[in-house]
């Protein structure tokens, strides 16, 4: 089997091909590294790369590596040029949140992106968002990452005019549901024009973003 | 088939039996009143009794009933006793969620516990709760009733230390899930000591909240 | 009851309060209508009227909202200026996905957003995404809208630097499971940086797409 | 990042912050601990604590706590002072539900109210709740916790008047669905005036029974 | 199209086939009921047969049928020869169960075994159990039928030797979910060795008491 | 709006496009029935088209229509030619899945393809499907429709080498699950090398099988 | 906390209290062992004992159990006496469903009632039931055990008289559902008069079983 | 217990028995191989048959199969012959889908079919199946393996007029819901005349490509 990798993704969209580590073996993971490593044709972004399958990839290929441990990110082959003028806040409801906040920030890095992150400002204690809304607001986009009720979401969105996408997570238990009340809570929103990604996605929620600020360039790696 | 009505509930719990009539037949629903209005014991309460089917039922019976119809409650032989020195905020997200409301506010009537609505605060335009916090704080226990993402919930629950009954309702359409969603988001709340009722159990709330502030008295009808 | 509309919301998000009619009674609507169109405010956008309730509301105030029937939606009281050079690609997968896109076009509308449909152009005949692929490029935001299967979202995805909203429909029967499916495919989608509104809710994709090419703007009704 | 606590919570709804140690990393917890313990603002109560991840705190700060392993809690810094005169009646239906109930008399000991558990009186073997009730009526507040059919929850809420918290668990296999059958069949109980909280959440249900009985104080620790 | 009627079913497992009108259109009806009354071959019991589709049947049909209303029940062809020294006790929760146990008792009647119905004894007025246990107990099978919270099954269950057949019912709303909650409570029972029928099937819980109580007889019709 | 008919299916596929009318209103249809008919592309089938939608249809365009009630089909244009030396069996399990059946029966005759029906022959009376296999076996496809339990699937795959096309139905109640029952079973059934499609779909059923039996031809309407 | 046994169980219902250990640590059931060993009440049954927690559980109470690992299952003092002329045929479809009939089997024998196991007779070699059902058909009642699609289940009760107790099993993957599947499939059975009982729940299989052929006796342990 | 193999499957339906290893203890396994390898009967082929359990089996058994790790798969007795003139192409939207794709490639070897596998060419990279359209299309049947939004089935379906075989994978995270998602897309597609089979079921794909390719021969193992 080869493998048929979208080399010219940024090229077309902008956005790179991407590897998600999780469903995929670590023969498979040497081999994709290899042939990538070998072509060089573009800054590479592997996600969900635990520290135990990291380990077991075949040790050159682990150099070449910059591994994020807390967001279980690496890049291959360096990162994305900046984008001028441009930022998003990343805020999240509590520190168990963190980590899709780490997933999110790495990724923008990746593509050039600033980012600031506001932790922990869940509204059962609403001073904390009082505190901060003004230096959100003052970012392009922001990145909302909550799991349970996910009740920050309609209190930001009722608090900015900036494109807000929202990221449920899986913390929690019982009637959390794995995430699916807090998407579901997120898409029933009582402000308007919400967007959501996908349950634990800091990657999506990163690159929805970039879609939002970033525009189609002849980019090449630094 | 008779019917063996659970007479004496109001001595033993304090709370009176009550007619759900939205799965009953007007038949059964005349011989139940027929019965009841002979033997005269307590107060009884109807809910879930629809425009429709009152006017079906048998005239000398509606004669006797005390209707409202945003609720879809009747009284039949009164209503119980005041309870002095007690009262209960009942408090909604939106306009969408005052049919909910009227049904507990007229139990909580019913039952002799004074009430006061708080309609239309919902979360996405902050400043309505933050108006209103300091009088919903001055009530013994509160109703708060929401559907969708119900985050005035958890926004509510951080701001006041009395007893919280989070009641879902099925207001909206899609993720809403019928009101299922804000049933789990209430569950899973950040705000700690929330407990909820059934999905848009306006009555349950406000047998919840009689529990909180009442005493089991040996009362009788006015 | 008084009604505590949150008449600030554009001035503090750039988005105005907006009546989701489908919750309400025709009362309720009557008495809202009559202070919103008392105060002059500034606009407002009725959503999920349906004709039926449209024919009940109060005659004088029928005469004042700009009703389209397709799309259930009325203005009161005009709409908001023009929002300068720049417009939104509405694509739809097919036929049966027209009304939930007439709703997001007349959102734009309302809030000044020039907008074109691109109908019926479903991935089952590729021809026609290929054909219509350079022209949904130029504008500055895409909504999807889809149902079933949504296989779409993720082509377009791929074909695509822009923001892509995606709006799941409900239209479909048995594992369509209305409209989930199609919710669930587009958030797992292969494609990167995809978010999603709600079911149906082209309202909201509407006003997703004014948050990424908005600005907050002091606004006064034309 | 910096957490940011909400230290004065016990001031503003008389219950204070608590830490929910399940979604959070090592590192995590010892970051938060030590500035806890710098702070020294008030008691903290720690939930969901496993042996294993105890074990992996920093050990000076492992010293602080005053940990017990059934409930997985530990105290930091003390308890708050004993609320006179308020004592709550912790029932359990099965032996399986214990683990829940001691986190419920856990926080209720952190939150100074006293606590009596009636442990394994499921209604298959009615007589166990007949020989009880009597003493747990003698309570302020009654917290139930059951996992499968909770049929007790039904039964005792037709004997007692006292403020019913249910606690589905999650104890159980195929239908029992997790605690998700307990929680629906608590909600739709046929005794009047049942609240419940989130599967196997005796936190929760401490709290809310706190606010049944509580009074909002400036309480300083003991 | 002709139909293939299993008319030795009776022969082979004591139980005669049965017509599930509710996916039948009246044209299919007239037809199977024609060839039906023509072959006379045996009893034949016609089960969700509503007063309208009745209405509509070939009046000469219509004639040969012994309709029951409350129950949607009617025979072709009379009923079975009586079971001697046989009796079903019929125990329902509420007075909306009444449909169902009226379906139930009338398949027993059509196949020959007797029954008593003990309506309206829900275990929120424990009392109500308590007085007819005894009579309850002195029959051969126990159907019990009950929506909601289905906690009748387990205090019955623990105070009888008897076969249980357990129906749940689809009365109720939000967490009741259309019968499914009491469906899983009734599997999950914490009494042993409880079985189930389907949602709402009084018809099935009757052929399964007959299968309790009745031999595999050549049986022909009165 | 214009519609993008894809014209050139049948010549890509072998399949040509197909009109689902639920989701489409009167107006939409008229609009599309005209083109069509205007274009004379080729024959062209609409499914799911109600009797009563179907008088509402513009009556110039309903006399060109070759209408079937029971399957709610009607073909524009006449049918493609008959595929020689071809056949598929149609299997239901009851009498209630006969619409379905017709669907799928009509829309191979819009194929050219020949059919059989085998209509109730459940596995309870089992001797039915005894009777029938040696028939349904001496077709090319067969197309087996079942709801409920589905069982005959696994029965009649055990049964034939022939390619197995199941199609679940909607028929039933409470746990059938409106048709999900049926599917998931057909799924994991324990005969090898089943296939299946939506729930209700004979439809899609039919296109299968001709599919399986069908080659890509250029084909010209009758 | 002391245990609440309910001793008098078998007097009262014929069948004694017995153990689910899956839900209760070590020294809980040392605790319960010790006690109930010591009081010598009667015999008491133990489900769901793994062999690794019966390693773990204290040496002197170990001896004392007769277990029996594939079933999960010991007895404790012994067990009931034989109930005479009284068997039951426990059917399973698949090899894989093996465990849940030995927990059957071995709970009938704990209760004095004879037993056969039919195993591995699956519809998809429909020859396999063929060839077994006379000597099923043999006993008092049938337990038939099946995931997956559970098609043996309608095929086996339009081929008996006999009282069917239908057990799933969580056997399979994908649309199996854990077992709900089958135990969905079983309650719409198109076979008449078949009762269900939890997933994997072979005891309460057997106790539904004891129940159907029992007589509540005074029965004292051999 | 006795095994009853379904030995003469091959001869009725042209599908041999198979054994699925995942349900099955490793003493079963053994005693299931002995049996299965004295008698020679025909070529048997194991499924999910994991490393770990391999490697647990009797050696002289271990010896006799031919086992493929990646797939989970091994042969007993060698295979099938070959089929001439027939072959299948197998499909995979991306590289984490290959563990299914090597069950139907080595499924389809040990049927004596020829299979070429198509990897990793997920639609949001449209070129990759516009590059290999045509050599697909020169197949007999296809099998498509796709997780999350499985988009590819739709754009393939209307692309080939061959048989499509669609195999959901458990590939994915969130709102992908275990392959759920994939599967209810593939039968909501779009696209005419899919058929599903379960999730990560290559085994029954492969199955189903046997019955539409072959034809029931009296066959030997090689």
């Amino acid at each position: 089997v080869s493998y048929q990798f979208d080399y010219f993704r940024h090229h077309r969209i902008g956005l790179p091909e991407c590897i998600y580590c999780e469903g995929k073996s670590v023969p498979i993971l040497n081999r994709m590294l290899t042939e990538l490593s070998r072509k060089k044709k573009c800054p590479v972004l592997l996600t969900r790369l635990s520290k135990e399958k990291r380990r077991r990839i075949h040790a050159p290929l682990v150099r070449k590596l910059d591994y994020h441990e807390p967001s279980g990110t690496a890049f291959l082959g360096g990162k994305f040029p900046k984008v001028p003028k441009a930022s998003v806040a990343v805020v999240t409801a509590g520190s168990s949140d963190l980590g899709v906040a780490y997933e999110a920030v790495r990724t923008l890095d990746f593509l050039g992106v600033s980012a600031r992150l506001f932790a922990d400002i869940g509204v059962a204690g609403l001073w904390r968002l009082e505190k901060n809304i003004e230096a959100i607001n003052r970012h392009d986009a922001i990145i909302v990452i909550a799991g349970m009720d996910a009740a920050i979401v309609s209190v930001l969105g009722g608090l900015t005019s900036k494109p807000v996408i929202a990221v449920p997570t899986s913390v929690g238990y019982g009637t959390a549901c794995g995430g699916q009340t807090a998407l579901n809570a997120m898409l029933a929103s009582c402000a308007p024009g919400i967007a959501a990604v996908n349950i634990d996605n800091g990657y999506g929620a990163a690159c929805a973003a970039f879609r939002v600020i970033g525009r189609k360039l002849s980019r090449s790696p630094r």
